[in-house]
């Protein structure tokens, strides 16, 4: 496996598509068929495929991470490299395990875009260059030899806050990521909802009050999203700045913080935003009746737009008020739901073969 | 049986309370018992509570309506009139069946308001001069002596749907029900969501571009409702009829046939409400990338209203354009998700019990 640790990832891909099959054996094959797996020394493997990085980690069969890697994605375009990138990065991680630990039952990798869970495929993303129809669930299984899937990056974070995070025990809710982009991973009676086009939660194309009234184009940022993403914050406070002192070049998260130390213009900003979000949040939750909104995402995260926007929500008791927390989880949800899918994963593939 | 023919519910449930059961003795149960129901003869009872009449239908075990009754619910208000209502109407239509069909399985209740579909009780409501935590399930079963479910009657009508109406094989849809108030029924991943306090699809209260702002007062109609419910429809045409040669007093389906025979007035008012709609339908799509909607309810019906907001629903393509069509089963389909309720719990009470 040494020769994995090589630092070219497409030569690497090229030389290893449907090499040596990172599950081992016979002996691997024979303890999940006897429904061993909970006792065995496999361990599975969760992926989070970003714009900007590449997070690996390996855990085992009980979920407890042994290990972690990443790299990132900016000069990262086409399936072939990323999937390069992951073989690379779980060879790196399987060379320091234990040797009882070398062997992997599963892989599930979450993707920046529309995914067919069902069929394993990656339909459109706006990161990576713009990937159509790439076969993930295929290309992971013929690489790397052992089982795959594939799932949305937000769902992946919902289903990693549902596992052990924020959502643990709760039924029903939404993790809403805001960054760039603005979209919700919805659970309702206890399991992820994808819709007829796995699409569901592609809320940043939200019509609140004066957000734009107009549908979006194709490759135009939704009404919500023009408003409260992050380029959208960063575009107020620079127009803003025109008459304004301070430096034209903040991101959301230092508006934000500038807000809470009083810049009067930072403060109108972040009220602006917590109210749009406000009116999306409690839209979202009169559909689904969920009693919890876990946010999420580089601009999701900030604690006064959390407060902010819970401080407006208060007012929305009818028919009955969304709580608002951010994520337990933070950068790590959308690997620990690749983790707890993977699992998942290698437990399906043992009941459908005993 | 012939005394629960007699007229008053009231005076009917005092009597009869605890009294002889609807199911038939040891022989029936036996036949449960052995999981003969889909061969057996009895009967279910589909019940739907509306806040101007009450509907029952019999059906036999494979879902035929073998009978209809139906009575005003004006002058009803109080959970033991409505009982003695239900009562009165089986026995009758029990009375009209062949003796083979005597016997009732279970019996299923579409209510008017916040139902706790598990615990079997109707929170609270807005019609029948507000019910506040009425344990309609045990009520009904102790009453008519059969196993009883009860449901949110919007929740009912799109088990109707699914059951068989528009929405038969589709597993993620929306039934929109619009009259004097504004709810959905939603089905995702083929099941019923009802949220975390029983109030998904309270979709009435929301906020989109150029309705009110404030959240709700508790009593308060909400944003949508206030402007495309049928009393916001009539306010809208009353205002405007000032200067208007028109009659004031019409209601929104026939402010919309105007609409279609060249008022200009009518066709603001109708392009306004689709406008609405549109924006709603939209916003609901985004969360739960459901294919298809259903209009139900007296404005929902409207064929210019859903063809006014189908024109402008086809310019919101990102990420998917939903499909609104009218109800297949119209004011039958609360009755007939009843009975598919009915039939359900009558498998489960089998289950349970083998």
């Amino acid at each position: 496996m040494k020769s994995s640790l090589k630092k070219g990832p497409e030569a690497s891909v090229k030389s290893k598509r449907h090499a040596k099959p990172l599950r081992r054996s016979s002996r691997a094959d024979q303890q999940i068929g006897s429904r061993r797996v909970a006792k065995a020394n496999g361990v599975v493997a969760g992926v989070d495929i970003g714009g900007s990085n590449l997070r690996i980690a390996l855990a085992d069969l009980q979920g407890n991470v042994l290990g972690r890697w990443n790299t990132s994605t900016k000069a990262t375009s086409s399936p072939d490299m990323v999937m390069g990138q992951i073989e690379q990065g779980i060879h790196y991680l399987l060379s320091q395990m234990p040797s009882s630990h070398r062997s992997v039952s599963s892989v599930a990798v979450g993707a920046p875009g529309v995914t067919d869970h069902r069929a394993g495929v990656v339909l459109a993303t706006s990161y990576l260059k713009g990937w159509k129809n790439v076969p993930l669930r295929q290309l992971l299984e013929s690489t790397l030899g052992v089982h795959a899937a594939v799932e949305n990056d937000v769902r992946m974070a919902a289903l990693g806050e549902h596992w052990m995070g924020a959502a643990r025990g709760v039924d029903d809710f939404v993790f809403l990521a805001i960054g760039t982009g603005i979209a919700a991973g919805v659970f309702a009676n206890g399991k992820l909802i994808h819709g007829s086009n796995w699409t569901a939660g592609e809320v940043g194309y939200m019509h609140v009050p004066h957000a734009r009234e107009e549908p979006a184009k194709p490759g135009q940022p939704g009404a919500l999203e023009s408003m409260i993403g992050g380029d959208g914050i960063r575009r107020q406070w620079s127009s803003a700045c025109v008459d304004h002192e301070t430096s034209q070049n903040f991101n959301a998260t230092e508006i934000f913080a500038r807000a809470g130390n009083g810049d009067p213009l930072a403060k109108q900003i972040l009220e602006h935003t917590a109210q749009f979000l406000a009116y999306a949040v409690y839209n979202i939750s009169l559909v689904l009746n969920s009693s919890l909104f876990i946010l999420g995402g580089g601009v999701g995260v900030s604690i006064p737009l959390r407060d902010a926007t819970n401080r407006i929500l208060e007012r929305y008791n009818e028919p009955s008020r969304p709580k608002l927390v951010i994520s337990n989880l933070g950068t790590d949800a959308q690997m620990m739901g690749a983790i707890r899918l993977a699992l998942t994963t290698a437990k399906q593939r043992i009941t459908s073969r005993v």
